[in-house]
């Protein structure tokens, strides 16, 4: 299956200059959502993960059928002030903009294996951002999972260069 | 299983006099979120769905792993101003606060069957807004799943009375 086809391109959103891969088009097409929830389960269960951790928001649509696909938890790593609990925190750049990320201090057991799942790999600043909070928690970073990587912002270049990265689909 | 034994509750949030019903406990739970899906998809399979629809971004948590397991499409009810296309927007009122919901105008094909799925019912506002949503997009809601009811709020009336609503559990 091409997953790209399936893939909506929609300039410049939400800034000028930027091409946004819009997902949603993948997942209103029961195929589509079928064989990519397949292929990331599939490449991501060699990693043999305790935790998926999906960054918000569109990191928690695809992480958390993976993470049930696996028998693993789940865990929310979201954006700054949303976690009710005692947080680790990050601050990060992003593509447009800055930002911050939050996981619970108490969200993992101790030197346990996490999958990172996100929708798209740009800069890569949020994913490292993510692995890094993850290890303040106490835990490991197995992988890194994507739907989409943007080739040309060589966003793996900013991931730790040990750790496997999954992407099903390059622009 | 005890599904509310592995919910925490926080008092005083977001707002003081809000005990918050922290749901990530559960999904850190592999047992817990296997029970927690199985339990949406077995009630929603009878109401044969075309599409779930999840409410950002704990609906997006609970509803994408429902979507796979019934092998429909999955449709992002998002926040204001995130969907990249044209949109149906409505504003609604939230147990603290005022909001807005939007869904892309070409989400769902024509009279298809939309089941919504979210964390939690409070006062329904926000379950009714996305009701509304997917009406005017031209599909038809045939049921409401949420992990959580706060049956203090009532919030069951004010969704439309002849919709089958699933809740798992109930404070």
């Amino acid at each position: 299956m091409e997953l790209k086809a399936l893939i909506k391109d929609i300039p410049d959103f939400p800034q000028p200059g930027i091409i946004f891969r819009d997902i949603t088009t993948l997942l209103q097409d029961p195929a589509g959502l079928q064989h990519t929830i397949a292929q990331i389960t599939e490449q991501g269960a060699p990693l043999a993960a305790d935790y998926i951790a999906g960054i918000e928001s569109r990191g928690f649509i695809f992480g958390m059928p993976v993470a049930h696909q696996l028998q693993t938890g789940f865990i929310p790593i979201r954006k700054g002030g949303k976690l009710p609990r005692e947080v680790h925190s990050i601050a990060y750049e992003l593509e447009y903009g800055q930002d911050q990320l939050e996981v619970h201090q108490d969200a993992f057991k101790p030197n346990s294996r996490v999958l990172i799942v996100d929708d798209l790999l740009a800069t890569g600043g949020t994913a490292a951002a993510a692995a890094k909070l993850i290890d303040k928690a106490g835990a490991k970073v197995v992988g890194f999972a994507f739907v989409i990587e943007l080739n040309g912002l060589a966003g793996r270049n900013n991931l730790p260069s040990d750790i496997p990265i999954i992407s099903l689909v390059q622009y």
